[in-house]
C-alpha cells in the first residue's frame, strides 16, 4: 500500500488537472553532452510516447495479495509490482520470483505494520532497530509514527537488510519504493532511501510532481536519477461505483512521458477481510475492485484507444544504470 | 500442531490398545496426608469419571485457524485451545481472548515455523536467540532441527518472552504446551519447559503414557504436577473417510481419568491451502475434517453415550495451583 499524504499524488479530487510539465533534459555520464530531451527518448521511445507502469503494491503481505497479483500479471496488463520483505508470505512470492525471472519485481521497503489483527516486524534483530518498533516490537501502525520515531542509522540498516534478504531468497529487484510512503516523509528519510538505492544501482519511484510539491527533493536528486512524470493512485474519496470511471478518466488525461498507476490487488476473501477489518480504505473489497479493473477488457481497450504503452521498471533501471 | 514422534501418542495404529494404568496418588501440600486416589477426585469429580479436554492447537497461526477454532468454541463441544504467540495473527486471537475471559486458552510455545510459503520468527530479538533460527532468521522448519540446535538459555528466554507477550496482549494463559512437541524432544528441553511453567504457576500438558515411554520424565516431575492419563491425536495414517470412525473408536475406549484430544481446526480455504501447500498432513482439508467432526451432533452423541464429561485446563490449573 502507498499513502503519500504529504505529496501531490493524483487522487479522486485532483484527476483531470493538467499534469506538471515534463521535458527534463538528460546528459551523458560525463555531463558534457545533452543526449535526450525527454524520458521516453532516454528509454528508447519517441519523445511523445505515453508510457505507463501499472504497479501492484504489497506483494508478500498476504496470500490473497500474492494470488491476486500473480493472476493480474498473468493477464498481461500489469507490468510491475513490489514486495514487502518483512511480511510472512515473502517465501511464497519469492518462489514466484525465482520461477518467473522476467517478472518486474521491486521492493516495497517496509517500516510499518498497519493492520491491527495481523502484524509483522523487522528483518533485523529487534535490538538493532528499536526506534522502528512499537511497544509490542512490531513496526508502527502508521507512516507518521514510523517517520517521527525513526533513527536514520537504524532505517538504513533495516532497508539494506530487506534488500539482502530479498536477494538471499533469489529475488532480483528492479526498483525500490516505500510502503505507505514512509521513506518519503522527510528529507532525511528520503536521502537514506536514495543512498541505499544508488549503492544498489536501483531506481526509486519518484515523480516530477512530488519534486514540485516539496522543498527538498530537487536538491537531493542529480541528473542521472530518473524521475517519472506522474503517479496516479485511487484514494478513499472514490466510491465503489466510481472505480472504473476514475481510472478511465485518469487514462484519458495521461500525457506523453512516464506515468505510474499504483494499484493494490487482493481477493475480497476471508483472509483479506480479516486482515483489513474495520478499514475499508485499501481493504479487501477495494483491492478486488482494483483487480477486476486491471484485468478487464475495458482497461485493455483504454490502453489501445489512448495509445498508451505499458513499460516496466526494468527498462528504467537499464536506462539509469546501463552498466548493471 | 503437535507432532510428538518420540512419545507414545495414541494414533491410528494404536487406538484400541488399552490405556496405561492410572491411579496416581495425590498428597496435601504438606505432603503428610494422602487426599485423593485419582486425578478425577483431585479435580472434584467421582473417581470413575471419564473426563475429556478437546484441545485445539495452533491459534494465531492463520486467520483460518482462528476463525474455525472460535466457531468450534461457540458450538460448545471444544473446551480448550492454545495460542502461538510468535505468529502474525496473534493480535486477532488476543482480541478474542480479551473479550472472552472465560475461554480456556493456553500457550502453544513455539520454536518452529513449519510451512515453507509462510513463516515467522521469535518474539525476542534475533541476536539473542541465534541458536533457534535458520539461515533466513525464521524458526527452523522441523522440531528435530529446532531441538538439535537449541541453546537452553535461549530457549528459556524465548519461551518466557512468549508468555510475557501473551500477557501484554491481555491473554491470561491457563496452561502450556509445545508446538510440534519441540519442548518434549529431550530431557533438557522438557526441564526448561517445566521450570518456566512452575515459575508461572501453569500446568503443562503431559500424560502418563509419555512418562512410561521415556526414561527422563518421571525423575523430573513431582507429586504436585498434574499428569493427565492419555493424549489422543489423529495421525497421517487415517484416511479422510476414516476420520469419524477414528474419533468414535477412540471415544468408546476412553477410560476413567483425564484424556485430552489434541485437534487442529481451520477452514479448507485459500489461505490455509496456500499455507499448507504440498503438505496434506495437518493441512487445510485435514483441519476442516477435524472442525466438522468436533462441531457435529455425532460427536455430541458420542459424549453422551459414553458418559464423557468435557473439562478444561482451567480446572487443572486450579487444582495444581489452588493459591493462584
Amino acid at each position: 500500500m502507498i499513502r503519500i499524504v504529504l505529496l501531490a499524488v493524483v487522487t479522486a479530487t485532483s484527476v483531470g488537472v493538467a499534469p506538471a510539465s515534463f521535458g527534463q533534459a538528460y546528459y551523458s555520464p560525463s555531463g558534457l553532452q545533452r543526449i535526450h530531451n525527454t524520458l521516453p527518448e532516454r528509454l528508447g521511445y519517441p519523445a511523445d510516447a505515453k508510457l505507463l507502469i501499472v504497479h501492484a503494491d504489497d506483494l508478500g503481505m498476504a496470500h490473497s495479495v500474492n494470488a491476486a497479483t500473480i493472476k493480474a500479471f498473468e493477464r498481461g496488463l500489469v507490468t510491475s509490482g513490489s514486495i514487502m520483505v518483512p511480511c510472512p508470505w515473502l517465501p511464497e512470492i519469492a518462489a514466484y520470483a525465482r520461477s518467473h525471472p522476467e517478472a518486474d519485481l521491486g521492493l516495497h521497503l517496509t517500516l510499518t505494520s498497519e493492520w491491527s489483527s495481523y502484524r509483522w516486524g523487522p528483518v533485523l534483530s529487534k535490538d538493532r532497530v528499536a526506534s522502528l518498533l512499537d511497544k509490542n516490537s512490531y513496526f508502527y501502525l502508521t507512516e507518521s509514527e514510523a517517520a517521527s520515531h525513526a533513527n536514520t542509522t537504524e532505517v538504513e540498516a533495516e532497508i539494506r537488510a530487506q534488500i539482502d534478504r530479498a536477494r538471499a531468497f533469489g529475488i532480483k529487484p528492479t526498483h525500490l519504493d516505500s510502503h505507505m510512503g514512509t521513506l518519503y516523509q522527510n528529507k532525511t528519510l528520503f536521502e537514506t532511501l536514495l543512498r541505499v538505492a544508488r549503492d544498489n544501482k536501483l531506481p526509486v519511484m519518484i515523480s516530477k510532481e512530488w519534486i514540485a510539491s516539496t522543498n527538498y527533493l530537487s536538491s537531493i536528486l542529480n541528473p542521472n536519477d530518473i524521475v517519472i512524470d506522474k503517479i496516479i493512485t485511487i484514494g478513499p474519496g472514490v466510491k465503489a461505483e466510481g472505480w472504473s470511471k476514475f481510472y478511465a478518466d485518469a487514462m484519458k488525461t495521461i500525457q506523453p512521458g512516464v506515468t505510474e498507476m499504483v494499484v493494490h490487488f487482493a481477493y475480497d476473501d476471508e483472509e483479506m477481510r480479516a486482515a483489513t477489518i474495520d478499514h475499508p480504505d485499501w481493504g479487501a473489497a477495494w483491492r478486488q475492485r482494483d483487480l477486476q479493473f486491471f484485468t478487464s477488457d475495458f482497461f485493455r481497450r483504454l490502453l489501445d484507444e489512448n495509445h498508451i504503452k505499458l513499460i516496466s521498471w526494468r527498462e528504467i533501471a537499464k536506462a539509469q544504470y546501463p552498466e548493471r
